[in-house]
């Protein structure tokens, strides 16, 4: 093969990480009148002095992927998971108290949501809990999240008053269907907290308030969800949204001579607006 | 370009169709109280007699596919969609009254489900609802489904007594947990039904029948399901029951000096089992 | 929980199945010079005698499917895979020779396919090599396939002269993109060929037809496609095509007061159109 | 609904971005003696002064993300499409001349590449070619990619002498599969180059250098990668790659009494290695 040797260029290692996706786990609880399942997704990332492992392939100082993941096992053999917020931190502990190498572990978490049917049945969610825990020696961070929690109101959303330009074809409405899937993630002030209680509160301020807000644009709305999180919940410090605008397109039944009172309408996937903020606590609180 | 001619060989043209895939529409029923939202996935395929378009590029018996599409936009701003089953009757209808060069026209229809936050917002669920409308001009056929029914049982769920044999490893088992993603569709013995009613039925039939089931194996599960749904139900004739085994595997701790009762599992999508049967109403009724 | 007790019904077993999906297997092949790497993934459905495992939870003439997977491994050491369609039909014989409960084995096979870079290197291509063998006791049945074959031609493509009614808004054209994922599948009238080189033949008959052939419809030139691959290979009794209708359709840029002259598309993934058809060698061979 | 009113609270937005994601094209390029085709899908994101539109719905800095989709397709109409970096210029200028309330026009791309089969028909290839080209009034910054460029070798790659800790099983070995799904991103330090010849270059580069090299790690090779880009391609100034390890696992057959001399292995999705890596060009240039 016709293959340049590896060059004599001297490159910089400006960041680096690595580590362990897709590590998947069911745990049971075993209560006497019910069973509780949890099923889980993990990627977990190390970041530290890793240098003479790209460089010259000396592997001294790395904890294999796959180590990574038995330990995953092991913990959750351990202990119990009351919350993926909580199992997080003791992953972090774990990697961190054992690895003098690693100066950085982020455990990306996301639990896949079973609901009761029996005492020991369930069917699963569409929506996903989520949650990155990530520390260093010197602290912790705890976020928490949702994904794929599909929405849909059919009143109260309009979008008007917006530029003109020799492009636009858009029609002002003050009336259309508003459909999204929200990814929210929102930063703990703290580290010790009821994680189940607030993200089950979370969701349903989500849920209200994008069910009762009078909607001028997608971006209103979603300044509407963060500030009534951020107004509820004090433990949070900020939240990040993602609300991509899911358009139905209102069908044009004119060429058959028909109208169509805002009742027919195409759904599409592509293209999507997309619209995101972070919002954060004011400093007057 | 070096391609050989059309060859002289005279092929038969044994099955065909054609039509349109994945026609998409919301469609909003605006109550004075509140509204219901529809979200439906359409196939809409033909057979007849379309040999000269193949033979010889003839379309004068083609209707496009294009317009296919725009027939189910106009019958949807024509027609309540009480249900999918309904709906796919009137499609039926139109077609075979307006084209008689097509003898069957077949219409696949997915059903996206919504559940209600407020008078006129919803969350997408993760099940969905399908149904088959076939017709002829001297008849139809209706069979309606569910798909995407994920479910779980952590108890009363055994493997045993199975043949053994040189490439045998796979552990005996009294306690296993059972997870698969049911996918029904049944036959109705009748066309003019509440579809609604028995469509709601049958799915809490499945979970409840699910969740109670003492499981010997994924078929006497799969057979206790269909049973159970043709006893309650006198108007379904038959139905097909697709239920993989999406394996949870038991996670071995020992290398790591721990036991494992039956509380670590990991679960994956591949290999699965793949276990599927008809059972229909047998003459005894 | 409040479940009726599974009900006097006698339901008959109409059709059954079982086996193993998803099986996934990479084979190397370790030549002095090279090595050449097989991916493939299996299905391995049973058909027989398996009642009472669905009536009584009776496992006794069920070989698990773990075990079906098991065999796979072990038939592909002892076996080099020439051709997924002999490697899958060493497992039917293997499975009918030891499974006298089992009347029908069908192996569906998808071959991801490898593009050498080096003597042991290799790129992944989109395409995909399938086969089905299916077996009796009295006999096999070999069909082979190719899937994911994604192509696109932007000249010699028209759509006219098709039925107009009401709802049509579909404009004729001499000049359109065609674009399509073929999944063609074709049986072998022998069981003995060199597959490998036959299936190489067949794709490139698909490919070179595709581009020269002046086409009227998807119908007409899927028809040509069938038509060449019989000429071509005598050794094929009759041969499966579905070509979706891709769309790419013409951006209207008169709104800003500018031409298209088939130059710029929107390519849509839904809806498609859906066309497909099996051809057959005709009586007069 | 019982819904709270929108809470005091007055939260910052601390960062804010919006557009259009999934923006599809195909633009063809009419030649006398052939056509050249380009598909492309775009995610187009503005930064600057939309305040108001959060915090009190006022839409009068919005351009519309419809509207923005229409400028993609008439400057495709105005261009032609030599690069996607080239494109991705065109369209920050534009949005940055026509909208002062913006500050940053961020453009990433993704070409879906087509291979020449005869003069104006084409396959699909499965590797992506991506830009990004984001830019403010005071400069533009490009970066280029490939995405899922999926390789594998089958000798050169050993993985030994890491750590070993009690929750260790994995072997030491000199000999496994190395596949990898390779997504690389590279900034170039102009603005003016020959995008297409580089884009090939790098390309050829990976493969070549992923052939050759002595494996000694994931994070090994994806160094000597990056390297030789970098040695190479002097108006590259730092490249991102992102190297998944997707396993593929000896199988073990010593159950069944057979060895397995690295010739059958199971390839897994998940779990899979994660390793990722920035390298700059050293001060030393």
């Amino acid at each position: 093969m016709d293959t340049p040797p590896i060059a004599a260029v001297d490159p910089v290692l400006v960041r680096d990480t690595y580590g362990k996706s897709r590590v998947r786990l069911i745990k049971l609880a075993r209560h006497a009148d019910r069973h509780d399942v949890k099923e889980i997704t993990f990627q977990i990332l190390f970041q530290g002095d890793f240098k003479s492992c790209y460089e010259t392939g000396d592997n001294s100082k790395i904890l294999p992927t796959d180590t990574i993941k038995n330990t995953v096992y092991v913990l959750a053999r351990k202990h119990d998971i009351v919350s993926i917020e909580e199992f997080g931190k003791h992953l972090v502990d774990h990697f961190l108290a054992n690895n003098p190498q690693v100066t950085n572990v982020r455990i990306e978490v996301t639990e896949h949501l079973w609901s009761r049917i029996a005492a020991a049945a369930f069917t699963r969610e569409s929506q996903k809990r989520t949650a990155v825990v990530s520390g260093a020696r010197n602290g912790l961070t705890i976020e928490a999240g949702i994904d794929d929690l599909t929405i849909l109101k059919s009143s109260g959303s309009a979008f008007e008053g917006y530029i003109k330009d020799p492009y636009t074809t858009l029609k002002e409405t003050k009336d259309r269907i508003f459909a999204t899937a929200v990814r929210a993630t929102w930063r703990y002030a703290s580290t010790k907290l009821d994680f189940n209680a607030v993200w089950q509160g979370v969701r349903q301020v989500i849920l209200d308030t994008f069910a009762a807000h009078d909607s001028l644009s997608v971006q209103h709305t979603l300044h509407a969800l963060g500030r009534q999180v951020l107004a509820m919940f004090p433990d949070i410090a900020e939240i990040l949204l993602t609300m991509p605008n899911k358009h139905a397109l209102l069908v044009d039944l004119s060429p058959f001579g028909m109208d169509n009172p805002n009742e027919v309408f195409l759904p599409i996937d592509e293209p999507s607006g997309y619209i995101e903020a972070t919002l954060a606590r004011g400093t007057g609180r």
